[in-house]
């Protein structure tokens, strides 16, 4: 079986707060024949893709705030694109806020296979923010309060024969900054990381040391490092530009086994990356460096599942 | 208390398998003073610093393997470095072969303070290569033979106040591309990383995809990443040029919390690189994005411990 799959990220503009549903849906449509016209087997889109970052707003009633949510995946609002994947034959990873029947809601991303069938899903786990809102600021990060943290895990999943049975892994928007993730992932022999992301121009908590070309390198260096050290392919995907007067980065990249960003996005909008990932080059990493049956010493990460927070010496 | 301090790199250029001991010592008092007539307070060395990489050869008897180790620290070949840092004021990392009274070998480095006593030592845990060498192979990766695995931890500790009671911890090679130890050591609070290496230009497990750009590349990645994502400063330092055939990197860099190369080494020759770390800089990353506290979830991370090697998904 050929282990090359070709890969796309569909980056996607800013999302109003006004524009519609269908507006959006559309846009995504749009991506998609534009990745499939370029052949991709595999569109990746980004975190939350249907709507607004809905988190950066403080809303009165849970119903405001459920109004954000999908209560079936594909539904009313998502099924258009999901039928053109299929008639394209096409792969998705798509993010979304889900609202389970029993009344939780989750960050989450689905991947679905060129036939349609849903192959995996994930909930976010490293839920960024704060409960509470800041007093006196104009935006606020809140997913904290509007989800739950995802119970999960990180399930690795294989992909059809046509993607060479790829061994992959989803992840969501800053959960790529945190090595534990991407680790078990590696330890399921992850070949192919899929991220969502929207990630603020500005330091979301209110600082001011951060600005979108500092956001943007640690965006890209996270998916490089942690690609590199658990060789695998990663393709992360944003949510990029002005919505609302509230700026998200773009950087959307795709990265080899060896942390090397083999295409990446050159603008702030709706733009289609593309690039061949050969699942055989993840053998170099880990069966040498990354050997980590030869090379893994668990007795001395203890800490790592022991503490939750840092604990400085005397 | 300042919390500033001012940091160097004694990048070694190649040290012959032939060159003596003293010949090698002059060269790091050299390095040692031209740092600290820059006004370093702490002079990080390479692994292994004072003598060629043996374990690159395979050598017939156990006392031809124990010829490269030291039996004390300081000892008779190492005494002058230790006395002229003291003279100076200026505190250094400095890797050696450790042969301890009971007879075990360890790849190791202690950190000394600017009055000359030991503050930390750390044994590599993450020791690459083989116990066996390989049959027809021109040079050996022989580190699994030659040490035990390191018995001491990830163990941070304080720097004097002269250093701002900088939070620091030890790191030797390979183990910088090991986001586990890192990550003990941020559990600790690490603000300030240092990190001595001897890293093949070519893949030394006898491949011919990886050459010096590629491995280079990877080194700084490592650094700069595994820095960002504990927030803290990293300097990470070479042995490099050509050893009696044998090519190193070298590509010694200054790394902040930011995961911002702030110095880097551009020779292949003994180099030393300087820059001023301000420890508060940690506090960003350490109170926000990677404010372990409220944003890990270790339930999720057993794996990490409980497995070795990878198990994929069926």
């Amino acid at each position: 079986m050929s282990r090359i799959i070709r890969l796309a990220g569909a980056q996607m503009g800013a999302n109003q707060k006004a524009d519609s549903r269908r507006q959006i849906l559309d846009r995504m449509i749009a991506l998609l024949d534009d990745a499939a016209g370029q052949g991709a087997q595999l569109v990746v889109f980004p975190e939350l893709p249907f709507t607004t970052f809905f988190p950066r707003w403080l809303f009165e009633t849970q119903a405001e705030v459920d109004a954000w949510f999908e209560t079936s995946m594909p539904g009313p609002n998502t099924q258009a694109l999901f039928d053109r994947a299929k008639a394209l034959g096409v792969g998705m990873y798509v993010g979304f806020a889900e609202l389970t029947p029993q009344g939780q809601h989750f960050n989450t991303s689905i991947t679905v296979g060129p036939d349609g069938t849903i192959l995996g899903k994930y909930r976010k786990i490293h839920l960024p923010g704060t409960v509470e809102p800041r007093i006196g600021d104009r935006f606020q990060q809140l997913e904290k309060r509007y989800f739950e943290y995802g119970d999960l895990g990180f399930p690795a999943f294989r992909g059809p024969e046509s993607w060479g049975r790829a061994i992959m892994g989803m992840l969501i928007c800053n959960d790529r900054r945190w090595p534990e993730g991407w680790r078990v992932y590696g330890l399921q022999g992850v070949e192919l990381m899929l991220i969502g992301y929207n990630s603020a121009a500005y330091d979301p908590m209110g600082g001011t040391t951060e600005d979108a070309s500092l956001r943007t390198f640690h965006s890209t260096l996270a998916a490089q490092a942690n690609a590199y050290m658990n060789a695998t392919w990663a393709v992360s995907v944003a949510k990029a530009g002005n919505e609302d007067g509230s700026g998200l980065i773009g950087g959307s990249v795709i990265v080899s086994p060896n942390g090397i960003v083999v295409a990446e996005a050159k603008t702030l909008g709706d733009e289609v990356i593309v690039a061949d990932a050969d699942l055989d080059a993840c053998r170099q990493g880990k069966e040498k460096m990354f050997n980590f049956a030869a090379h893994r010493r668990p007795q001395w990460y203890r800490p790592i599942i022991d503490q939750v927070g840092a604990v400085p010496p005397a």
